[in-house]
C-alpha cells in the first residue's frame, strides 16, 4: 500500500471504506434501519475467524464464556448513577409486548455491567468465589444520534466481546487490567492492527469507571479509532449493586470489578489499514480463503491445466491451508484476478500450460502485488511460508506506519495542524489539570486520547503546551472517530 | 436410568428439571425478567459444544453462516399477512430511543424470515444467484403469555439456529427440506436425543408456510417437546416481498424458500431425557469435562496418589480427552463424587493407594453408575473406547425408550388415556379432514403432532378414530409442551 494511495484516500477514505466492504461482501448496510447492517457469508467468515482468535486468547487466560440476557430492566440499568447518566440518551427501550404496554421498560443492553452485577450479587458469597472472570460475545445497542458509519458507528454493535471480572482486592483488579491489556495486545498483533495504548483523561473515561485504558488505531484519513477499552471499575458498581464477599476474617467487603471490550471496529480497522485501491488485503489468518488457484487454460491444454490445478488444490488442503480452486469457465482469468483481489485473498496462484511445461507455478502476493514463479514441487512449502511472511509483513508495515504518524511537538499551533491536516497524532506535554485539558481540546479542535501507556516520553523540564505550567506528562492529541 | 425413577419423575419432572439445571450450573433463571435466563460458565460450555455440532453439519452441507440484525421495522414484519397474524400478539416492540419516541416501531425478531426476504430482494437477480442457503445462530424473542419454563418456554430464546434457503423451483425447495431433515436427524443422533418426525396438520404449520415438518421428542413427564421444525414456504414470502429471479428464458419468477430452526430446547431435551436422580448425564461429546480424576489420598501415600493422578491426567489430555483433575484438599472424595455426578461428567476415575499397588484405576460410568477396575497401562485406551460406548448406549437406550412409548390404538378413549396418563404418544388412524382433526384434539385434550414421516403404518381398511370415515393416514397424538 503506497503512501500515494494512502494520501489520496485521506479525503475519500470513508467512501472507499463503504464501497470496499459492500463490494467485497463483508457487510451490507442496505438493511432498512439506519446504522444497522447485515454480515453476508464472506464477512461472516471473516468475523468468525476474528472471533475465534479473541475467544482462544480469553479461554487460555482463565476467562469463562457466558451468555447474559439482552434485556435489562430500567431500574437495574439505573442503579449506578454515573453509568446511566452517560447511557440514558442512547438506550433503546422496549415498552410493548404484543399489544400490551409493559409494566416497566426494558433496555436493549448498551453494555452489560449492570446485568452482570445483578447476577454477581447472587453468585458471590465468599472470598473462595473470587476471582470471577467471564466474557460474552453479543450484540449491544446504542441509539446513535450522530451520523452512523457501517461497522464503525452503528446502532447495533453485532460483535461486542465484553469481559467482566470481580476480585477481592484493588490490587488484583489492577493486575487484571494488565492481563486484559496484554490479551488485547496479542489480539491486535494477531489481526495485524497497530495500536496506541493511552490512559483516558478523567472526563473521557467509561461511565462508572475509576479509570479507562484505551486502545486506539489510526485510520487512513488521519483520525484515530478507539478499538478497545479496559476499565477498572473499583467498587463503584459493587457498591451500587451491593455485591459483597465474606473475607477470611469474617468481615464483608465490596468486590472490585473490571470490564473490557472490543467490537467489530477491530475488523473495520484491519480492513481500513491494509486495504488498497484494489480492495481488501486480509491477513492470512483472518482470510476465509488463503490461496486462490486460477486456471489459465489454453485451447488444447485444458485437461492438463485443470488436473494440475486440482492436484495443487488437494495438496494445499492436505497441508491445512484454506485453498479455493476457481475453475469457473464463464469468466476470464483477468476477471477472476480482479474478483479475488477485491476479496483480499492473500495469495493467488496461476497455472497455465507454460507453467506446467516449465515445472513451475505463478504466485502473487495480494499485499505487495508482487508476482513470482515457484518450482511446482516446492509450492506447498513455499506458500505455507509465504502466508506466514505476509502476516508478519502486514503487521510490521502497519506498526511502522503508525509509529511514523506520532509527532512529538511543543507548540499548540503545530499540534492543531497535525491533527487538522490528518497527519496523525500529536504528542504534547501537559500539566495534567482537567480544566486546562478540556480547554486544550477546544483549542486544537480535537481530543486528548490520554497518557501513553505503551511508551514513555520524558517530560522533565517541559512546560504544558496550553497553560505553560510545569508539564506532568505527555499526552496524545488526535481527531477521533 | 431406571424406569422407576422415570415414573417417579412424571409428576415432579418440571421441578427436577429446574433444580438440576440450576444446581449443575447449566442455566440460571434468577435474572429479574420473567422467562429470561443466564448461561453461566458450565452451561455456556455445553451450549458451545452443541452449537459446534450443528454449525459443522450445516457448513458441510453447503450452508453459509450470516448475521442479520435483531431489529425488524414494523412494516417489514407485517408484509406477509399470515405470518404477522400469528406473531403479532407475541412481538416485543422497541418504541423509544433515548428519550425520543421512534418514528416507527421496531420489533425484536421473533424469527428472521421477513428480515432475510428484505435482503434477498437485493441479493437475488438471476437464476445464477440461486440456490442461497444461509443460517445464523442468534437470540429471538417471544412475549410469551403462557407460563414460562427455563430453556423450554422462554421469552429470549438465546440459541436459535435458523436456516433460510431460496431456490429456483419448488422441486429444489422440496429437496432442501429433505436435506434439512437429514441434517437434523444427524444432529439429534449426535446429541443423543431421540425424535419423531411428523408432518404437522394444516392448522399447526408455521405461519406463512406451505407445510411444516417437525421433530418432537418425549419428555419424562410424557409430554412431547417440539425440538426442530422444517418449513417449505413455497412462494408465500417471495410474493409478499417481491423476490424474483430472471430465468434463462428471459422471464421472471418468484423464488421458492424454506426455513428451518432448532433452539436450546435441544439442550433441554438431552438433559431431561438422560438425567437421573443424581443430576445431569451428559453425552461425552457434549460434556465440557469428559473424565474427572478424583484422588483418594491416604495418609502417607499422598505424593504417590497425586503424582499418579497427574500422570493419567496428562496422558488423557495428550489423547485429546477433556479431562479434569480434582485435587481439592478441602472436600472429601465423597463430596467430589456427588459434585461431578450432578455435573454429569461421563466418566470418573478414582486412584488410591490400593489401586496403585495393584496397577489399576477405578472407573465409573455416569450413565449406568457401574464401577470397574481397569489395568493402569491400558487406561487411556479403555477410557477412549468407553466414551464412545457411552455415547452409543445413551443414544440407543433413549431411542428404544421412545419407541416403546408410541402406542398404536384404534379407540378414542384409549388414545386419551395414553396421553392423559403421560404414557407417551398415541398413533391413530385419521380421515385427514381438518375439521375432524380439530374436533379430535378437543376430545382427547391433546394435539395432533401430525403424520409420521419416519415410519409408515399401513392404514388400509382402517376407520378414522373420530368420525369413522375411511382413514387416510395414521397420525400421532400427544400432550405437548
Amino acid at each position: 500500500m503506497s503512501e500515494v494511495s494512502r494520501n489520496r484516500w485521506a479525503n475519500e477514505f470513508r467512501e472507499w471504506f463503504r464501497e470496499v466492504i459492500f463490494k467485497a461482501g463483508v457487510y451490507d448496510y442496505r438493511y432498512p434501519i439506519k446504522g444497522v447492517g447485515v454480515w453476508p457469508p464472506y464477512g461472516a467468515k471473516i468475523r468468525r475467524n476474528v472471533v475465534s482468535i479473541i475467544r482462544k486468547l480469553l479461554d487460555e487466560t482463565g476467562h469463562d464464556e457466558v451468555l447474559f440476557p439482552l434485556l435489562i430492566p430500567e431500574e437495574i440499568l439505573k442503579k449506578e448513577s454515573e453509568h446511566i447518566a452517560k447511557f440514558e440518551s442512547e438506550v433503546y427501550w422496549v415498552t410493548q409486548g404484543g399489544s400490551e404496554r409493559l409494566e416497566r421498560k426494558l433496555a436493549l443492553r448498551p453494555t452489560s455491567e449492570t446485568a452482570i452485577m445483578e447476577m454477581l450479587k447472587l453468585w458471590v458469597k465468599a472470598h473462595t468465589d473470587l476471582p470471577i472472570r467471564i466474557y460474552q460475545i453479543v450484540s449491544v445497542f446504542r441509539y446513535e444520534t450522530k451520523a452512523t458509519q457501517p461497522m464503525i458507528r452503528v446502532r447495533e454493535v453485532t460483535t461486542f466481546k465484553e469481559a467482566h471480572t470481580a476480585h477481592a482486592t484493588m490490587k488484583e483488579a489492577e493486575e487484571q487490567v494488565q492481563v486484559a491489556v496484554k490479551v488485547y495486545k496479542e489480539f491486535f498483533d494477531e489481526i495485524c492492527v497497530p495500536y496506541m495504548i493511552s490512559r483516558r483523561p478523567e472526563w473521557d473515561k467509561f461511565a462508572g469507571a475509576v479509570y479507562t485504558i484505551a486502545f486506539d488505531t489510526l485510520m487512513p484519513d488521519g483520525r484515530t479509532l478507539q478499538i478497545g477499552t479496559v476499565h477498572n471499575l473499583g467498587q463503584n458498581f459493587s457498591r451500587a449493586f451491593d455485591v459483597k464477599y465474606l473475607k477470611p476474617d469474617g468481615t464483608h467487603e465490596y468486590v472490585y470489578t473490571t470490564s473490557y471490550g472490543i467490537s467489530e471496529r477491530a475488523i473495520a480497522a484491519l480492513i481500513s489499514i491494509h486495504g488498497d485501491d484494489h480492495g481488501l488485503v486480509l491477513p492470512p489468518n483472518i482470510a476465509p480463503i488463503q490461496v486462490v488457484i486460477v486456471a489459465i487454460p489454453y485451447k488444447g491444454h485444458e485437461a492438463a491445466v485443470y488436473s494440475n490445478c486440482r492436484d495443487l488444490f488437494e495438496e494445499l488442503k492436505e497441508a491445512g491451508i484454506r485453498a479455493f480452486l476457481d475453475d469457473r469457465e464463464d469468466i476470464t482469468p483477468g476477471e477472476k484476478f480482479y474478483y479475488w483481489e477485491l476479496k483480499g485473498v492473500p495469495v493467488r496462484v496461476e497455472i497455465g500450460p507454460k507453467d506446467i511445461s516449465q515445472g513451475v507455478i505463478t504466485v502473487s502476493r495480494r499485499d505487495t502485488l508482487e508476482r513470482m514463479r515457484v518450482k511446482r514441487e516446492k509450492s506447498v512449502e513455499y506458500i505455507s511460508q509465504l502466508l506466514m511472511r505476509i502476516k508478519h509483513d502486514l503487521r510490521e508495515r502497519a506498526r511502522k506506519w503508525l509509529k511514523g504518524k506520532e509527532h512529538e511537538v511543543n507548540e499548540i499551533n503545530e499540534a492543531r495542524n497535525i491533527i487538522s491536516q490528518g497527519l496523525g497524532v500529536a504528542l504534547v506535554p501537559w500539566c495534567g489539570d482537567d480544566e486546562c485539558g478540556q480547554e486544550l481540546e477546544e483549542l486544537i479542535e480535537g481530543s486528548i486520547l490520554g497518557i501513553p501507556m505503551d511508551e514513555h516520553i520524558e517530560c522533565k523540564g517541559k512546560k504544558c503546551i496550553n497553560c505553560g505550567r510545569k508539564a506532568e506528562t505527555y499526552v496524545r492529541l488526535a481527531r477521533t472517530y
